[in-house]
């Protein structure tokens, strides 16, 4: 099953899809364009893995992470479908990276690998936005590289993990303006799904809502103003951004 | 005016302090150690400021930061009053972290410092215990130095800024099992109060229940299961937390 939320006539419903038209949770057929969506799911603690991919971490001149290079994001950041990230003034490098969002269903601790997907609710797509400028710094803090208001859009559809047959077998692509920018597969990941759901529940406990944003493959380029950014992924769907000035 | 929230008889209660006594909303005389303590706020988004006091990034042989070294928390780590905190079986090296605790009230974006403190909603304190060991690696996460579960014990009161007259100049101080182990002032921050708010809200929204847990002074002593932490701030009360060994 794939679920949605969107902002309908005021009110926050669920919607789905069904053989490619959209219904709400009272089943009134809406159009894409018509609602004002948010991100599937309300989130709890949202982690981000960095450089979960080699051929990424080669491109930024980094060497791969021995263990997973785990941060946290703000709820600030999270926006949905069809909505607009701001590229601040004074960024020279803003790039898309189109991620696996895994959304966690069930609560668990010291979760063994081969139990990992059981926990696993479904997933969708992120497009955890970076802006390169802020990582020069001694400590390489990435807060403000992957933490202003609004940027990592989510969604349209949060997937059922049971209708997608192997998520680490899944095409990632990103298009600016309809060109191919981005492409890659889950089965690159440095750390797997099922590792990095170990990984964290050995020292935290996972909740429901909590979302991992896997990493993201080669392919980073600047994005400008006015540029519309489609990140898909096979089986998941498509998510559509905007990139907008910031005028303040 | 200070405020907490326990649980009691099974429901979470907000309680109030009154010449030295504690009463629920409901009137109810209760003692300190006949209800659980809870954060006495619900958290939203959790900051934290890494090496804001220098005699505390000396004691560790890192260089002060040029700009607030800030990083995120997740709600999985905040325990109340009274609490337990785990000490992992395979870290050598657990130091609690006296920390002054700001709670955002209002809703806030471009804050100018001389108008920071109309944001703030009051202060508690905050026992941001690192673990160490886990810091030993290329990229320098602190993300399981700082995301354990109940890592973060936090309380008991909630102060209202107005009750504060100056949040700059309040002596901290530690003790384990009774002794003096860490002791300083606000006063020697690296970056004020509103310095972080300001350089907080130039790039994202500050909402009500945000909290920024602002740094700890020198002193990091090792703690061992058993040891009984209190963490004190002037004006503000004393948190209460046990070392508990790892079972499982």
């Amino acid at each position: 099953m794939k679920q949605g939320r969107v902002l309908y006539e005021g009110i926050i419903r669920t919607v789905f899809e069904k053989e490619g038209k959209i219904f709400t949770d009272t089943g009134t057929m809406v159009k894409e364009n018509d609602v004002h969506w948010l991100p599937p799911f309300e989130a709890n603690t949202i982690f981000a893995l960095g450089l979960n991919y080699a051929d990424h971490a080669k491109e930024l001149s980094f060497k791969p992470p021995s263990e997973p290079l785990v941060f946290l994001k703000g709820k600030n950041t999270l926006i949905g479908h069809l909505q607009e990230t701001i590229r601040p003034k004074d960024v020279t490098f803003m790039h898309y990276e189109c991620e696996l969002a895994v959304v966690i269903g069930r609560r668990g601790e010291g979760i063994a690998e081969k139990d990992a997907y059981e926990y696993v609710k479904g997933y969708t797509i992120a497009n955890d936005y970076a802006f390169r400028d802020y990582l020069e710094n001694y400590y390489r803090p990435n807060f403000r590289v992957k933490n202003r208001d609004g940027s990592t859009p989510i969604g349209p559809w949060l997937v059922d993990h049971g209708d997608i047959p192997d998520p680490m077998q899944l095409t990632l692509r990103t298009f600016i303006n309809g060109n191919l920018v981005q492409e890659g597969s889950t089965s690159n990941m440095i750390f797997s799904i099922p590792q990095i759901i170990t990984y964290l529940s050995e020292f935290l406990t996972l909740q429901p809502g909590d979302v991992i944003l896997t990493g993201t493959p080669k392919g980073a380029v600047d994005t400008k103003v006015g540029d519309e950014v489609v990140t898909e992924i096979e089986g998941i769907g498509r998510l559509v951004n905007r990139v907008v000035a910031e005028n303040r």
